[in-house]
């Protein structure tokens, strides 16, 4: 792996606010940024020393961009499969192509899970009309139907319920031929996340498990350390995302999405519901509340460097939420509270649904 | 006051760390900055929105930067005295033009400071050798002659001590006729300095007042709280620091330099050296070790917004220590320190007394 020293550019793929604040990151460690995007208009060009304003499929704009860069690394896992190749062809990438492919294909992705011993949902393969009958009779309703890549944020997903009469075909139709996956619910009591990293010389180094709260399948409130977690599900949950990290040869920050489901018989189960191979949203609260943030060390595992302490600053608990549309009107009286952390992305139009930015609260231990 | 909202655009005069740290908190508020400074190659300009490379006195470029931005702030005191006056005519500057006049020039600080009942060292004005001779039979040895204007870290200074028979004309001829003034030594025991700011709505905010270790003019260490400091003199500090905000009617962070000086029939003495009007290198601490750091807190401030909690995260004792020169080359090994926060300012070279970053270290109380 090529030493990279201070001095050195970082390369980010994608623009938004994952970009921005991996930025932020990187110049406290007197790294240059070169941002490359689709959007003009993107959040992390304001704090970029350089930017590239072109589409994801554009050859030559990557080529350009990943000869002026020391490393890639990305914000978010939709990236073409030969956008990411062709970059890695020309510039160390991390996390890797490979990682990358694996997890933003919810098929290859469940599929690689299970094959680590670790359970998720049920899932099948749905291409055609026939493949999805076969599905619901053997996983039953209610079920999800998702398009096997470039989902987030419940977008790309509709739920099937039994009673439901919609003839497959024109169920599948909606989905304009995507490759798609059904999978069966989970009556999870709880979602949780592991955020954690992996460094280049295999270290890992993970965040206490936070508790996650989403309202219309975006993420509203995360807290940690996750209330009335029970300390061998927690210890369960950071192994599960170790066993990813290190079967995916990770280096990088992941977070790793499970629903906790009660068990009459015993201790409550631990099921992944995705991965996500990037920074993540559940993870803001690092920023003032752990030793290092999930940005900084993602910035130190991509850059070769030794992973810094995830402990949580003193003890303390740490409530982040989402300031999702015109919440975010909100921002001159969390400026005002003693002790918020706001955060804002520096986005124009305060659009529903669209994340502008959050704030983080510090509880002291009594 | 014009109302200053996220999205608005920050002017920062001056591109080197200290703009750059300004830039960094200013991101997080959701602000776009914008930075001037002459020199191309200005740490600050890899993490803004918009950049001007022009010379201070250029005012063709002041006019199309003070109209592009929504409020103008400085990170350095040495601004020509018509820059000042220029952005003002444009837009909101802070702290104002009137404050950086009377901190940018030694005599006129010593004398403001004086004549609110505060003692400084005493300090004569020098323009001629008959000046300097009077000066010295007044003050005695050793004393200190300076420019007026535009010194920093020990630069366009010089010791005068008992027995040095150089001409005072001779003398005088090292500074190139620029006035100066004779300062008496003061022969304190420690330095601190409290870092403090005003905001628009008169409130005021400090941080605890620290002890700073200085080598070769240039600070090396601050710690906070200021070991061994006696509470009376802390609050004496603080006292100070916010009798010279209010009479400035200052807008924004400064740093108040004061010597300790042991009195054998009391308390110890305060008094001050000298007045920054601006973020101030013994307030890197606050990143990590406050609740809200000196740079949020000076966007906050000129920005016209709610002052920030100054308090230090959970009664942590911390320790910042500057990277000049080649000490920055231990840059990997602080990165692998448990606990130890690495900054680095994006300089190319390590010349001998640059500022290339500082490490801070938080002591968790036991």
């Amino acid at each position: 792996m090529t030493r990279i020293v201070p001095g050195a550019t970082l390369g980010i793929i994608g623009g938004g606010q994952l970009g921005r604040m991996i930025a932020l990151a990187a110049a406290n460690y007197g790294l240059k940024v070169h941002v490359f995007a689709p959007d003009a208009d993107s959040p992390a060009f304001d704090v970029a020393a350089a930017t590239t304003v072109a589409a994801y499929a554009d050859a030559d704009a990557l080529t350009r961009f990943a000869n002026s860069v020391d490393v890639v690394t990305y914000e978010f896992e939709n990236i073409p499969r030969e956008t990411a190749d062709r970059l890695a062809a020309l510039a160390p990438l991390h996390p890797s192509a490979s990682a990358l492919a694996t997890t933003q294909d919810r098929l290859a992705e469940k599929t690689f899970i299970n094959e680590l011993g670790i359970p998720t949902a049920p899932v099948r393969s749905v291409d055609t009309a026939a493949d999805l009958e076969r599905a619901l009779a053997e996983i039953g309703c209610p079920a999800v139907l998702k398009t096997r890549r470039f989902g987030y944020d419940g977008k790309g997903q509709r739920m099937l319920r039994s009673g439901d009469t919609t003839d497959p075909a024109a169920i599948l139709a909606e989905f304009a031929g995507a490759p798609c996956i059904l999978e069966g619910f989970v009556a999870f009591e709880r979602e949780v996340s592991v955020v954690a990293a992996r460094g280049a010389d295999g270290m890992f180094a993970a965040y206490d498990p936070c508790a996650n709260t989403h309202r219309d399948h975006i993420l509203a409130m995360t807290q940690v350390p996750a209330p009335g977690i029970a300390p061998a599900t927690a210890a369960s949950a950071i192994d599960i995302a170790r066993r990813i990290a290190e079967a995916l040869d990770y280096v990088g920050v992941l977070a790793v999405e499970l629903f906790l489901v009660a068990d009459p018989a015993g201790p409550e189960r631990v099921v992944v519901n995705e991965i996500a191979p990037r920074v993540h949203n559940s993870g803001h609260w690092t920023i003032e509340g752990a030793l290092t943030s999930q940005f900084a060390q993602h910035v130190r595992a991509v850059c070769g460097w030794p992973l810094g302490d995830p402990s949580r600053v003193g003890g303390v608990a740490v409530e982040m939420h989402n300031l999702i549309g015109d919440e975010v009107l909100a921002w001159e009286a969390i400026l005002a509270e003693p002790g918020a952390h706001l955060h804002l992305y520096g986005k124009g139009e305060a659009r529903s649904g669209r994340k502008m930015g959050h704030v983080t609260r510090l509880l002291l231990p009594p």
